[in-house]
């Protein structure tokens, strides 16, 4: 018999939460007992996953009692409140917050990309920001053919990013759209003093500034990058801009490898790369778009190019449900690749 | 007393074409009449110019005859047709199509960065694509001053580019977002097998492929780039992708200068550069946006940063209105310059 486990999610009434649940049950996760956390607010209240009704209790620390895995997506203060007394009770915390990522004994983990950061760890597992992920599932196997030099990324980030409130602002801005004039109230910070309409508009701020004249997003990426693949000294530099597109974030990507690969040899690696899928046939019209990405677990990529004039330059367009592969589903997969590689037991 | 010119507008009843006549207007254009010329189909019709009601004539070789300024956007087939029998009339042609874009012995103009190119011309004068226009106007103040090797640009465009029925398409689509099921008939290209919804999605393919895998619209920036520039050996690629936005083309642009710049060259250069707002404040949350430029003449300008790595690289955000500086607006600039430079007379 199959080893059990006992889950938590905390953050279970958010847009993540949902899908981990959703996610759980669909890839036959083997839980013993899911317990959906949430704030005080929220405790009480009852929610359906696979088929089962489960009361949501208040993420508190004896809540994380007996618990093998603990799902964090309810925002940084909540994980640095709550996730080192989770892994104190003993729980892997797989937190999808950018609060440890950059911790230097926090492993931070795409399983496609370094599956072995999860040998050694202090009980909480860092998931990357969602723009990161997808990117670094394309990079990584042209890195292993063919070592990787630069990275200059543009990205197309859809409002889900940023919640329900700013789902609903993109529809009811949508719906509107040439009728009446918006009142933003949510995007593109919701804590910062200036908003403007998505609809019809675009918003080159994702996150706050930093002094660098980079968002936190945009240096996320960067350093996150770096991190998951290992590459201190990588020349990455990104752009990051928000859509208006309900879900599926969208990257133009131009990269230098250190040798020169065909176009076919380009095809070739990430024909047979782990959780990507190649949509590139211009003459079919065919690539990634994210309408088409949303709700599917894989990363898509096409459009691609090698450069006019560098000859180890590459030309990509990379597209994946931020909710899914970008937060719900890397966390899963977190969990189910230390179970194959036996890290945790139940 | 000043000269006075006869104007005759081809695709009058256009987007461009509209706007064309607004502009004349609006800018006290020295003209002492307006043609507006259409297809048969709108002959007849009438349209009011600056207070007065103009009769729309069928856009034929006679047609030109007396015309000082012919401005030219009812696509490239009826510049192919007529612009070369309205030259031989004595016209100076302002071709907004890309008929001629690429004929060496026809000038590419914008007059902020290579007003000398008017100096010879054989009757035509050909208006760039509206993405290369905005982006080049930040490329040459800062190429004047430290030299350019390297372009990286990914473009968001506007649907007006690709005309009414796009912005109608657009429309309809965002006031069903999430209510039904759209069924796009104009997007990604009219003439192409498959069409794709545009309201909250992203369509990374903008006019045909070519064989080398880029767009017609990513070969028409790299292309008349270099040509506007007089770079021929200029490192440049481009990615285009539509985006759900009704006006107003952004792009994020890395380049790389021949010398060191500082951010605060950068920024004095940008600020002196003719055309150009500079729009970079991220502390008050300050950046161009295309909503904000709709119906703007200039090309704005901001989220400057120096690339973390390469001392040279330089990351910005374009954005302009795609009707106006990146057509109508620059095509009636190119005779105001020829004007000034006496380059015609009437």
């Amino acid at each position: 018999m199959s080893e059990q486990y006992q889950v938590a999610i905390v953050g279970a009434t958010g847009a993540v939460g949902q899908k981990i649940a959703e996610k759980l049950v669909e890839r036959n996760f083997p839980y013993s007992h899911i317990k959906l956390l949430a704030s005080s607010r929220s405790a009480g209240q009852t929610a359906k996953v696979g088929g089962h009704t489960y009361t949501i209790e208040e993420a508190k620390p004896e809540a994380f009692d007996g618990v093998d895995f603990a799902f964090f997506s309810a925002g940084g203060d909540v994980s640095r409140k709550l996730a080192k007394e989770a892994a104190a009770r003993g729980a892997v915390v797989i937190d999808n917050t950018s609060a440890f990522r950059m911790d230097p004994d926090t492993p931070l983990v795409v399983p496609e990309v370094n599956p072995q950061a999860l040998h050694e760890h202090n009980g909480i597992i860092a998931n990357p920001n969602c723009s990161t992920i997808q990117m670094v599932c394309v990079l990584e196997p042209l890195r292993q053919k063919a070592g990787l030099k630069k990275v200059i990324v543009s990205t197309y980030q859809a409002v889900s990013g940023s919640g329900a409130a700013a789902i609903d602002e993109l529809t009811k801005e949508s719906h509107a759209l040439g009728l009446s004039e918006p009142s933003p109230q949510v995007l593109p910070v919701k804590s910062q003093p200036k908003h403007y309409p998505i609809a019809g508009n675009l918003l080159p701020q994702i996150d706050v500034f930093e002094e660098n004249g980079f968002t936190f997003e945009e240096m996320k990426m960067m350093n996150e990058t770096k991190k998951i693949m290992s590459l201190p000294d990588l020349s990455i530099a990104a752009t990051c801009v928000r859509v208006p597109v309900v879900t599926g974030h969208s990257e133009s990507v131009y990269l230098e490898t250190e040798q020169e690969l065909s176009l076919q040899e380009i095809r070739d690696v990430l024909t047979a790369a782990e959780g990507v899928v190649l949509q590139d046939d211009p003459t079919a019209q065919v690539y990634p778009m994210p309408l088409y990405a949303t709700d599917e677990d894989p990363v898509f990529v096409g459009r691609i190019r090698k450069d006019p004039v560098e000859k180890t330059g590459i030309h990509l367009w990379i597209v994946a449900d931020n909710l899914l592969k970008g937060a719900a589903l890397n966390s899963i997969q977190i969990a189910e690749k230390m179970i194959a590689q036996k890290e945790v037991s139940s």
